[in-house]
């Protein structure tokens, strides 16, 4: 059987996720869906493979060349999804009526792209998408603005800040310039400002987009803006002044940040910043994308925008609409360099030693009990060594190991030793799921706090 | 743009979820996770995608012609997992120094195979694994049950009964009666029993198995043993006494059920069903299959067993272990069959109705104050007719709607509206968070009650 074994390997860009790296992303994303249902986001599932028509064609260049797809044993033509977006098109395309508008969902699942691996990029991983579709209201940007924070705040990823910016004001300003032919190359060169500076992005700007004197200073003076949102909504109606789709987005940008205002949002939570763009065509209004105060260069964890049509190659219905997803891999990058993620291995907080090979209903019994009192527990299987026990324990990262030997047993009492301070004490059998229910609320808010 | 609109469809065997049969999902997705981890199962999670050499073979023969699978893009022979047994056995051998034994891991997953569709089949389905590895205790074998009769209380189906076998005693049975080597196609026939009756069992017993009369005669008393648990355990005594194996099965099938009694599980829950073989070859020791009492012809929707060798194919190591896995679309289907599932299409308790273009900060602080009393709630994102409004509220289930007009909030009331009775009432709005939150959970306890 063993001679030829076979190499237990996983594909390049693929992973295996072990229980002390699954643990903080079940959690990650038991919170995502707390926070869309609190806004009446509603869950949906697509199929992972499509038809690949329905997928071909419809994200850049690079995720049709990125696509898994291969003929089926039916021969159909299938591909994998890429994305949650071109789904969610088809879905909503497909079932318009029976869902009707607006319609709110998430979509948590996960996408694949054949992308050269490389540090934290994947073949296979998570999006966790929220969408109102169906409305251009400004409300429904401004909630989806909320999500964000209320999803930073629920994750507890120490000071964030969502930054927000219009296409419109862009467009406009791009319009009015007479630039608007080439707004797809100022974009592109406008992203690469913080990294090569100004005076190369006057140089790109002229030589790409034959742009004069007068609309570098424009670009560059709209893509620098600083100072508060007050004071960066002057400056943009400024440049965009006489423009009426400049002026558009501009009275929506202040909507925005004086409703967030109004709502008691910290200011610094919420900044206007004319220079993010994401996405060259897609995007039509309201842009998101936020940042980690601890750890800004690791880019936007979370990030989405107002679209026009989402679905315009699968229907004639006009499917307006805005979204976001949050980064769940670059997250939790950042929540590992930031130290945040607990070390534990296992969801049990406590393990019942098995001591005696004859006491097994009496340990059974009392896992049973503390279950009752919502505490995870893991009864070891065998009575091994205490040694391997109790080290099989602390390796996982529980709080405490209750051990009852026979004598204990008789007189109807266990040992509870707290792995991380040693303490032990012993505690009636009848008693201790109620006790160690207790203390481990206090032990573990401790911890908490 | 929409002169040439592509069809949106779904493939064969593969289905889109919409809400209202996504959050009964998402629900019992929640459950199972809940009760694998109060028994301290940990997740992992593994790539949908694996190296051909690692899938292929470790099925069946229709495993491996209904696996999807093809060359990727770096001319990799890859397929999609038809399990999470395989995968997990890999993932074991691959990680088990890190990982450590005992080892008890739970893995939720979508898994595909081209099966031929047809009702209540798909090519994509979830899978609902819990194991416990590398342990011949027969304390994990114990667990399996209580995690299996704890889940069916939890996801509140009603009445159930799992049933239990052990391999050992018909392996017993067979060595004693001299078939033995017919094992196999005994089992095949057993199956068939419910069918075909005992005449015809008879038959194809002599003709496949050239069994005589006498090893039919106790292969046909085993498998028709009727009786509580004690009366079944005094005839298989008798049937395989002399035979170790057979003996040392009934002993572990006694101990199981003893110990359930004084755990104080309701006799009628625990049932010894020799009749029930689970595979013909994989599992070695206890099995347990699971039928609901209101609709047994279903089928067992939670099964598993005791296995000696998990992955014997990718290591030397020896993973004896034990698992089951909860037929989540089958539970559902019954649960449908039952008129279990709720047929909301929202997580949204309430809708604010968005009545006044210029309250939209007073419905959004609403709408936020709902939220932090843990109610979920969906703010209407524009200022519809309010007959369309209370429309979307009530096609989707929700329990009330809230509307404030420009005149309510002048006085700083709301008028709440339920809509399952038609009640309304005009509340402080300072206030409606809170006594909507005391509402619900009163009018949600009638409604569950």
């Amino acid at each position: 059987m063993s001679k030829n074994l076979i190499q237990p390997r996983t594909l390049k860009g693929f992973r295996d996720f072990l229980p002390e790296m699954m643990l903080p992303r079940e959690q990650l994303i038991d919170t995502c869906k707390q926070v869309y249902r609190s806004f009446g986001f509603a869950p949906i599932e697509t199929p992972t493979l499509e038809y690949f028509e329905i997928l071909a064609g419809k994200g850049s260049e690079e995720t049709d060349r990125q696509m898994y797809h291969f003929q089926d044993s039916g021969e159909r033509h299938v591909g994998m999804r890429f994305d949650l977006t071109v789904p969610l098109a088809r879905f909503v395309s497909q079932h318009s009526q029976a869902l009707g508008m607006p319609f709110k969902r998430y979509h948590i699942a996960t996408v694949w792209r054949g992308e050269s691996p490389q540090a934290g990029r994947f073949r296979e991983f998570m999006q966790c998408d929220f969408d109102t579709i169906g409305t251009t209201s400004l409300t429904a940007d401004i909630e989806t603005g909320l999500v964000i924070v209320e999803l930073l705040i629920a994750i507890g990823v120490g000071g964030f800040q969502v930054r927000i910016n219009n296409r419109k004001v862009l467009n406009g300003l791009l319009d009015k310039s007479g630039l608007a032919e080439h707004a797809t190359s100022v974009l592109r060169v406008i992203d690469k400002l913080p990294k090569i500076g100004p005076a190369r992005v006057s140089e790109e700007l002229k030589s790409t987009c034959t742009a004069n004197d007068q609309q570098i200073a424009s670009i560059l003076e709209f893509a620098n803006i600083t100072g508060t949102n007050q004071e960066i909504l002057i400056t943009l109606d400024r440049l965009v002044a006489g423009n009426e789709l400049g002026e558009l987005g501009c009275s929506e940008l202040r909507t925005l940040v004086e409703t967030y205002d109004s709502l008691g949002l910290p200011s610094e939570q919420i900044q206007i910043d004319p220079s993010i763009a994401r996405g060259l065509d897609y995007y039509t209004g309201t842009i998101f994308e936020s940042f980690l105060t601890a750890i800004p260069k690791i880019g936007s964890v979370c990030s989405g925008g107002r679209y026009d049509n989402l679905a315009d190659l699968f229907t004639k219905e006009k499917l307006p609409g805005i979204g976001a997803s949050l980064g769940l891999d670059r997250l939790l990058a950042a929540m590992e360099q930031l130290g945040q993620l607990p070390k534990t291995k296992t969801p049990a907080a406590v393990m019942i030693a098995n001591f005696d090979a004859n006491s097994q209903t009496v340990y059974l019994e009392l896992a049973r009990k503390l279950r009752q009192k919502r505490i995870n527990v893991e009864l070891y299987p065998e009575p091994k060594k205490l040694g391997i026990q109790f080290k099989h324990a602390d390796r996982r990262g529980m709080e405490a190991v209750i051990v009852a030997g026979p004598d204990d047993v008789a007189k109807r009492v266990v040992q509870v030793k707290w792995l991380a301070s040693g303490e032990q004490s012993e505690v009636s059998l009848d008693a201790s799921a109620s006790l160690l229910a207790s203390e481990l609320s206090s032990k573990l808010q401790i911890r908490l706090g």
